[in-house]
């Protein structure tokens, strides 16, 4: 079931390759008669889209979805969404010496062996980062759904390795207040600047950073998700990880929770506005793998992008001898910001199954 | 499907509550034919139960397991193996008044909420530690039935609160030179002095301490595991947040790779024995979500347990009134020696499913 | 996944092989809050346990079922549901000639195969119908649950071999005029007697006789359940074949329906008291795997009980002889009285799940 | 998930309505490394497509399957496959008037309530037999990939209306000797004449007939498939249910057998070429919903096509006055020859599903 984001009533099948045809998604499952706002879709996808500063990678794609079936007159009908976006760039030469010679860290070695030598090479196939478009896709269409029941996702660059953003707000993490730049989320400008001398500096050297996303979901009621195994940690920990370079995640005060004592851990139980609220943040919102009525906030670890220049030691497969390698092409130096999108997407994606 | 760990295969039921009349589990998928070793499971239970030393709570449990179904002649016949472990204590007076006073940082408002006030309250209800008891029980046979295959499962305390335990050595962090207290495991046995100095200071003073476990899975080959959504990062974070207490999950490298550099995180492949490894292993055993061959990785964040002797505010849910709240009886001043086998156990679970 | 029913909310995994210690269920995902009618449990389970009348087994099983977790205070409390029923007849040497010799017709052939010989021969094993006990209990409190909702779900005898009972009226096969015999429930008693009668002559020579079970759902509104895979007769049809012995499903005018003319089997649309209904219910209930607001009515086939005194003709498993093989004991002529409040619990759980 | 078929392994999503741009199907699990044969997955779709014979629907629909993505070279590569199929007809015209006079026996009804009248009604959405085109494609790999392994898949008209073909021989149903037309396949011909004779006289007089397709597996090993609620006839059944107008299933004597005695209906054991056989195949080669080594034979129901030129009645859903209500358009009188593959398709992807 490797390529389905699977919920209780919201399926999202992802397809496609990184040089395949098209890439696209299913999105099965979502209420019928919803106007897709496509400006919002759009805006949201182009954060995702490289190119839009020195800061991503300067490849060109043409990401423009084209929606396939699901609609009629705009709306949902009812009917399995079906978006494709058509590849440009679907020449495989680039990547035809590295089928024999994978590259560290990334998936080629593992793939390899999984699918006896068969797996689409180009672009890094299935595994490619690209597929999180058709993700941010979906993921727009659910934020729009969730907008309207006064629920929010949003997430913003926490660090780019050791520079570290201010955190979110506990009490109201996403109120109206807070703008934060597409592209460049961050809540401090001072620290973001500093995060692009970070990216630039490992661009100029030919390598690579990597960082942490903080997201957090406001205006979610007490009461949802279940105990156990289909808690809120379970369920979003379980769809993130589709998503390529994340190694990590956290919940409320996390790793560096486990270093405080209970009572500085403990959230404090509170009343504001006749509601029941806490007055620390430290359990992220969620308790017992159910939803306190506090925003969820989670933080992912982002690694470096794996394909650097620097040249490198791998071993050539067929004649199990270590060759240098040596990675042709432009690469993010840096994919954090662009991953910002597809974690917010993938956490509307599993937010709205939780509540339909 | 909350109380349900759902595999491909292999299906575990967890039922019970604190106070129940038995908590138990329900194991469908096992191979058949598996002799159980029971010397093996008391042993691997044990490690988890209360009382072993001053270092978990006093409190008795009595844990014997009871197999009710599953077994001919002491070997699974292939039908769903039910184990039931009796509730000696099942007395809920303690908690009577902690039903409309929520605990702070436990389950209980989430659970009043979800539940409109018909949740049990007695010891947790269902969102007690205990019911890791039944995980253990089911992850000592998938255990077993995964060391007959040359695959083993181990973890040990890596912190308590600040003090950090030796990490896993990358190559082979299981050998057979490691050995490991079962109660008390650490790497370090300086390190795991101070960690009990930690700990005694917290219960002293009616706190409390979390920190962090490391596990390791070494012999599984390359190639297993399915891309995006049902990677191994994927289906291991989604179990082991069923263990109540843990707050983040991290492979390999983790939250300290994303702040390195590419060039310093990347694992260079090498030849050893015939065999394609890499020379270090922050990508902890997993590549786009499919294994490499080297041991997985990963470490889980404990928070400090959330019952502590000193008074904290919580509110009143009938009059919405804040109020001092004192957690009485005995408690974990750290719950993280005893959650090991729990990691272990469902880290065993989700692996043995994945190669049947 | 085998034992398990598996529901977007109702779960229930069923445990127990015809001789273990015991049989039971998990039963997850219930509402919380609901208060047990043990009466109607009792009274409901009693349908199905053997010894009613001569037309079922004579053998004696103390089918008590044991809640041992999931309530509080007699309410269900959000946590699993456990029930167990202890098997007291638990001696399996009627059974251990058979084990080589496996009985036609019955699952000890394909057991043997697919768990190698190490399959629970005693009684079934796994298979025997008794599993259909914890089924039955499950089944009681989910009816409880829809008839508070106004939804009802009631099954009778259609036939036994070739005497067939009069069929559910389809404007409203439920309605409160409806007084069927709980241990033998048929419309028409006369036709009711001349089953007697045939089961009668079939024990009477060692040998068995099959038939068909009537069953529908009143009180469901239109718009229910999911099209393609997850319809209502998908979802029916997946869960009714767990039933032993139970080889076939239709649903409205079904495989009679299939010799009729278009024009005969639609179903025209009309309006009664303000609301829609079609003039005749061919279809069942059910319009492209959704509700259409008549009731949902579907038949199954219960073959004749596998089970007989007559010699007949196996092969031995171990010289792969052919042997005569005469089975011992006392069994059912007819499961199809007792099957019928197996086919009302298993519907009653897949209903509540589609609604919830 | 309702237009997922959802195997352990084989996941297909199925999307499109009948006039939207496309329809398709992402298939997820194929084994990588197959050579897809494209000359007969394009006699395979033939069989489905209309326009073949007068016995079906003279529309034009050109269904040219174009693989998006999951291939590299021809071969499978790991990553899912889509299919992607143009509507060449999306003009929605013909439907407007019936947005509010639902036709009987067809899903508008249940649509319109379930998607508060978002349904997309041109040409019955995403429930018409249209859809059946990406399933036929996804069973036509899944078949290829079988019949390597040594395992088949074949159906044929068992009747139309009251005509009925010759069974399969129980032994060996699908042996070399068996040729059936493609698109009109029967075993006797002379009962084929006949069933055309009905069909043609229904569509004269602008009525439909329905009929059973009977469909075999063969080559199947004893063992496979999962007690309870994962047998084979649970599997299968559900998913042949997802296909429009099937309405019954039967395996093995089916409801036939619910007629007979236990001594006759009963399958003796024999040995035959040193393998277990049983003598006749009232089980339909599954014991318990595991396989018994026999071929799997089952039965469905195909209700007669709902759209019939003759006047009937229905409801205006605004006025809810009854109105008369005529179909327009040509429309298959007897949809059963092209559900054949259909039958074929869906039980294909199941059993590769099952033996993966």
């Amino acid at each position: 079931m490797s390529s389905i984001l699977k919920g209780n009533k919201i399926n999202v099948s992802v397809f496609g390759q990184s040089h395949s045809q098209s890439i696209g998604a299913v999105i099965d499952g979502l209420p019928a008669g919803i106007e897709l706002d496509f400006a919002k879709i759009e805006a949201f996808m182009a954060r995702r889209a490289p190119g839009h500063s020195r800061f991503a990678t300067p490849r060109k794609e043409a990401d423009t979805p084209q929606i396939i079936s699901g609609l009629v007159d705009g709306k949902t009908c009812g009917a399995p969404v079906c978006v494709k976006i058509d590849n440009t760039n679907t020449k495989s030469r680039d990547y035809d010496e590295l089928k024999l010679l994978p590259r560290p860290s990334h998936s080629d070695y593992a793939a390899y062996v999984k699918y006896a030598g068969n797996n689409d090479i180009a672009g890094g196939g299935q595994f490619s980062g690209r597929l999180t478009a058709p993700l941010c896709f979906a993921g727009a269409i659910c934020l729009q759904i969730l907008q309207a029941k006064g629920i929010n996702v949003k997430a913003h660059i926490y660090s780019v390795k050791d520079v570290t953003d201010d955190g979110f707000e506990s009490e109201n993490p996403l109120d109206g207040e807070l703008r934060l730049d597409p592209f460049f989320p961050v809540i401090s400008r001072f620290k973001g600047e500093q995060m692009k001398t970070v990216i630039d500096i490992a661009r100029s050297s030919g390598d690579s950073v990597g960082g942490v996303i903080e997201c957090a979901v406001s205006g979610l009621p007490a009461g949802i998700g279940e105990p156990m195994f289909d808690g809120i940690e379970n369920v979003i920990a379980k769809n993130i990880f589709a998503i390529p370079a994340i190694k990590g995640i956290e919940f409320g005060s996390g790793f560096e929770g486990s270093q405080k004592y209970g009572s500085e851990n403990n959230d404090a139980f509170s009343v504001k506005d006749g509601k029941i609220v806490t007055l620390t943040n430290n359990h992220g919102g969620i308790l017992g793998g159910v939803t306190s009525g506090m925003p969820i906030v989670f933080r992912v670890a982002v690694k470096p992008t794996a394909s650097i220049s620097i040249p490198q030691t791998s071993v050539n497969l067929k004649t199990l001898k270590t060759e240098e390698l040596t990675i042709h092409g432009r690469h993010d130096p840096c994919i954090v910001p662009r991953a910002v999108p597809a974690v917010e997407a993938v956490t509307a994606i599993t937010v709205l199954d939780l509540i339909l």
